[in-house]
């Protein structure tokens, strides 16, 4: 059962109270191999120190679901509140996000304890098989918010290392056998009046919805990811040079910024190497570039003649494929591994029948989960798709490395968000942000759809984002 | 005949070039009232000197126009190439944006020269009669760019004189009589897969095309803009100060700027002021708020339990309205006025049959111009659309103030910009920007259009910038 | 009869006035060349409009004398109390410094309004031939005030044409004949306990005083100004790359600000070229260096095997020579020159019997005026002075640049700044700047004292500073 | 012995290796209440991590002492010489100040094992019993160099735990008992022609040199440091909002950055605590002022009507005393308590027979250390001092606060730094600093001298830093 899940009829407190053990423990397996020195750091602004994360998502349950529903629930430190709240303004004022790396205190082990308590309230309020819905939601919100909370302690301790001269490894990691990546196919999507949005059965965010029409004309998709050989060709052929290639505001970026390549490459005597999870490693051509501004993969595409898919082109062309690919669950069984986008099996030729990488996941983790389905297409749309999808469809849509889209990240037609503090999840960003889709090698597995929108500004270089090319019929 | 028709089958260059005349005389008509120290400071990087919109939209001629087309041209100046290039990079070099308040030379009357310099040579090239296309469509695109920097000279000239605590007139202005605003009406508009964007007659850029179909989900809109009497409500209420009202990038820059009001507004003894181009004037609760950001646009939307309407639906709603409103004309006609939006006619109750301010209009100013077509709505759309049109239609689509939509500047399906330098006119901007729709006071009237798409960052106050509101169906 | 001795008995209120008058005048005649444009803008926040220059003169005048002094005196506008205050808390608040250059009203004409305002003002005020010599000692200092104003608006429109792409000139100047510098020799000072400041005969600022005994210690001073040829070998020996020559400061100033020359300097084609106030001009090495910051003079010395002299030193030096050199006012009475360190007569060999640039000074313009007397010194001193000053005293010591010098700008020992506004003056500055001594092209002749002490930031450049070098003995 | 006379001529490698064995525990011991995380941060580019001072005084032994004299010395990292480069221009290219509390790695553990590695290498190269004189006096410059350190490890930890919401302490303390300061008495000082600087017998900095003759006129000096309860008036007579005490810079600082206490300082409810290194604490009125910056230091005093004294005037009056004081070592050997300004015994009444604070110091930490000595003062000098010293000197001169001179930091007359890397220890520094005296209560005894002359930037309140009133006579 994944949390994604919790809401539909079979779900009771006691099976989701398991999957937020599981949860739980798989955050402090992220943060294992790491000093306390390492969780103390914030290497910038928008990231975080690991020892924030491990406190801000204890604090989102204690916030939102034991403060008002555990009866007698004891807060564990009256200055947490403010200490750890990240961006909610109904809850109250707070530490100012620059500053969280120069908290010393409380130290890593007093954030340990911090989770205990947490997690053992936690196991009071639903260890007696609570039926109330809306308990049940909030739970399942908390399980979704410490995944993101997952993916962003990987790519914020990255810029951690990034940064220091010693590059240390998070993890080591087998080096990959060299592969050649396939040629992209161009797969065609007719014209249609398309279903956007979550259909309401699972647990998805508001942002997902409402469920609306949006008309998408005729388009063609690229059947893998921008790769890092495809990309070494435009910053061969001057492209981090040529103005005419970027956005007004991505050219003043690169000249501000003076960026010459993705983020963490270095040039070390005439060849590409680039800072990963498992310390610097030589530029492997194969595999998906990644670590590029929405400005860099916009530049890109334009380069190529082409262009970023819309979201909304992305959602139809992902709905009916099975979620699979390289998440971080791959690695999280394989201690000696740090997540890395790889290539999914997809791209790297058939799927294993049991491949290393594979054996370790869940049993049913390559299932095709059918995405929300479509309303009724405009003639042939169906058809089409289906071709594009028996063996013929999309690689890589899911893992590796999270989409950029074109698409600015606004509402939904008939969005608004929820009442109250929760209100400020989402919506509240929605301006001078583009969507990612897709999920990336940081992502758990359990926690992507194909509705699901991810959203950083157009200069966010830190996130495992890389890209994936459009174009008109 | 206006620069908005410049390229169906009537016009010819001598025809052409008529308005070229009248649009260059209307420029420097503007700049009159202006001091060669006026013309000369910018008050801020967005803006620019009056002096250096004189001589850039002179440079377009130059650089478009004459250099590739006239035999024998000789250019005025070496250097005004880089001076006065705005943000062409495929020409060349440029000065900095923030650097052009630093020019003291060329004087203003070396840029009056650099004027007759090129407006003799545009007399020569199209006084012959041309009759090459592209040319003349050159020429049309030089018009519209002149007329957009026409409404730039006016809201940075206002920017100049309201940050110097003289507080200068740009010209005066007889004070309104009092009025009172109509109240809000919501007309309905059922959903519709409707065509949006140009339809190929008639001038238009770029960005306004291709015309394509989007559907459009049921929705309302007010019958008017909102007024400074209902914007002071809002901050009666604590509209800045209550952050659960704003984006989070707007708080941040309420914060940042100490936001408390609408730009140019200021609280003395009790009452409330505004910085006009005729001074400082007491509100008048029945005007349109103006000199919004979308941040207060949004906030303001959020607190009424409302939205701001998204581009698509404006243009479906102003589709087949007439382009009538408070233009610059009307001011332009009148010597003793600064373009104010004092509220359309329309909202001043019915149309005087021969008022002051619309007797000096051109005889057709008031015709309804079919905006460009619709696809067939879906059902009933037509019908109801008519009812919302006669008699019960929205007022002040045009002129006053342009109307933040909630839409964020992107590229319509199937854009593709020019190539070479004029293809940076547009598209090179569609990032972290709000699309604003119908003009305003500062408008020529002929400029504007039901698919014109204006743009700023979120942030910008100085505009003639504020708001109507939707509602979901 | 000059400013400086306007508190002598010899002084009364009417040959003040004709003082005042030829101030005035000479200030005007400073602007002449400049047109409105010329006179607004503000290039840097560090120095202010010709406009502003204008007013303020007036408004220290009219603020610390005619307002207090002058019955019935009617303010010419009641907001330039504000507009023009510079620094002066006590007065009430003030426009932002940076400001300074968005005002365009009131324009250089009102500006002359508000001077000529001021002048009838002071004339009624003076011309009854007042006797009271506080108001005689307040228009002194209102005279010096002025002069030290003139000096500021030359570098200040320096740096407005400068910055400027098309290097304008403020005035033609002739280029002079090539010359040679002489070689340096090094002046020998023994050891004394010397009277240092300002010795209560004539006008000098609070900030020469008061009189006080120094120890200054054996030392030797170069015979004349560092040259541009020198200061080019120091460039070409890598100085702007090598850290170790600089102070910490002065090595962080060079990265962040990208120095690799003394300001206004540029290389074309191989050759060094400056900007002038006679526009681009080849660089003349036997001229003084100039524009070039603590900064840069400190690291120089310490590349040559020198340092600065201290103030009290280069006083020492100068105590018993005239003062004589190349003013300002050689340039003022030549229309067709622009002030320029061309090197003072003294250096370009023997002075003329009467030479083109001394013919016009006023008659009594080379006379030495003996400096304010030494304590008797420590054995010996008096007479190697007298050798060092006999044929073989150092050149260059007043006029074409100002010189560094090694001393903080620090208050002397018992120094107490007057009581109320005008204590702001100078005193409150003595924080992180460094003293400059001896006047330049752009300084009066009659502003200049042994004892003046000038002082500026430690990383100004635009000012005329130039440097002499010293060595310990 | 201590490390200020290890290169007298009873000075041997072996005691100077036992100093060295203690100087470097004491470090450790100063770290010991700090845990990884706390060692980790930055708090503001000023202040360093715990962790990087432990690493940079090793690399300091390592790279002036190992690296070039003991054969065969194996680096322990070849990263760490750019690691942990301070601000030696000459080693070559080092880590940016800014960036230090970024790194994570290496971790404290392994910075122990660092110094574990260069302690080793030191016992290797200085047990044999060298007699190399340039490594002895380079090794007791490693000692003076590793005090400063362990001063400022104190200073910048205060800083991390002073902006940590939760306040942390860094060592309990005992609260003291209520006092009452003495009166200041004004203690006269003669004219004199005093000798400054260090005088060759025992270490010294190089910018203590040379020993020079400087004239000192009549002063007055306070017997003691000004109170919190002092500055507590000044706060109240409106001291932060009065403009016409400040110095221009200092203003600009106190509306730069809303200062309206000493740093540290809180009011709550009415009443005024302050953060100490054992936590929140209410401000006793007795104590030194402690953390005001220079700018407060020279605006108290004009407030008091008096001003701070020149260092000539301090190094005068603390010739002839004993150096006692508030040390760090009182604390050191006190677990259960903070360095904190608390006053002296001096100043709290008759130093006890064998009080609690006095009996833990060495035997001989008691005694007067006779300053260098003086030159023949002039008449009367010598005599009127000695009356000042015998029972009437001034108190609290060392230890507490290091107390703001009014003497902007400059060489003294024919300073040289020493050739190579060490030059740049002191020199390239004096530009824009102000001196201090006396050192502080995180000073170690043995590090001070009467003319020591620490330096700080005129708005660095973090360090320890209060003052004392002169007078002019």
């Amino acid at each position: 059962m994944t949390a994604a899940r919790a809401l539909t009829a079979d779900t009771d407190a006691l099976s989701l109270l398991e999957a937020v053990r599981r949860t739980r423990e798989a955050t402090l397996a992220l943060a294992a191999p790491l000093s306390p020195e390492d969780q103390t750091v914030q290497s910038m602004p928008d990231a975080s120190p690991t020892k924030w994360h491990l406190a801000h998502t204890s604090w989102f349950f204690e916030q939102f679901i034991l403060r008002p529903n555990a009866p007698g629930y004891r807060l564990f430190h009256p200055r947490y509140e403010y200490l750890f709240n990240s961006y909610y303004q109904s809850v109250g004022q707070m530490h100012e996000r620059w500053r969280r790396g120069m908290l010393t205190r409380p130290t890593a082990r007093e954030v340990l304890r911090y989770r205990e308590h947490v997690d053992a309230a936690m196991q009071d309020l639903l260890g007696a098989g609570a039926e109330d819905v809306p308990l049940l939601a909030l739970t399942t919100l908390g399980l979704n918010h410490e995944q993101q909370h997952q993916e962003l302690m990987l790519t914020d301790i990255k810029h951690v290392f990034g940064v220091n001269p010693l590059r240390p490894a998070y993890r080591e990691r087998e080096p990959g056998r060299p592969t050649a990546a396939p040629p992209i196919r161009w797969l065609e999507f007719p014209e249609r009046l398309a279903w956007i949005g979550r259909d309401g059965d699972g647990f998805a965010y508001d942002n997902e919805g409402p469920r609306h029409r949006a008309f998408v004309g005729d388009f063609r998709l690229a059947s893998r990811l921008v790769t890092n050989g495809e990309f070494l060709e435009f910053i061969e052929d001057g492209g981090y040079r040529r103005p005419e290639l970027w956005l007004s505001m991505g050219w003043a970026a690169v000249e501000t910024n003076g960026w010459t390549e993705p983020f963490y490459w270095e040039r070390r005597d005439g060849r590409w190497w680039y800072f990963t999870l498992s310390g610097m490693r030589e530029v492997d051509p194969a595999e998906p570039v990644v670590h590029v501004s929405y400005y860099e993969a916009d530049a890109y595409a334009r380069w190529a003649g082409a262009r970023l898919p819309t979201e909304a082109e992305w959602e139809v062309a992902a709905a009916m494929l099975p979620i699979r690919g390289n998440f971080v669950e791959s690695e999280r069984f394989h201690p000696a591994a740090a997540p890395h986008p790889a290539g999914s099996p997809d791209t790297r030729g058939p799927a294993p029948a049991s491949g290393a990488a594979r054996s370790a996941d869940p049993p049913d983790a390559g299932d095709a989960v059918p995405a929300a389905g479509l309303a009724p297409p405009t003639r042939a749309a169906a058809a089409e798709d289906a071709a594009a999808r028996d063996g013929e469809g999309p690689l890589q849509m899911y893992g590796d490395v999270w989409e950029w889209t074109g698409s600015p990240y606004a509402p939904y037609p008939g969005y608004r968000p929820p009442a109250g503090a929760l209100g400020e999840y989402n919506g509240k960003f929605m301006c001078n942000q583009f969507v990612l889709r897709g999920g990336s090698c940081a992502t758990p597995r359990s926690h992507i759809r194909p509705t699901y929108r991810n959203f950083f500004p157009p200069d966010a270089r830190w996130q495992f984002s890389g890209l994936r090319l459009a174009r008109d019929a």
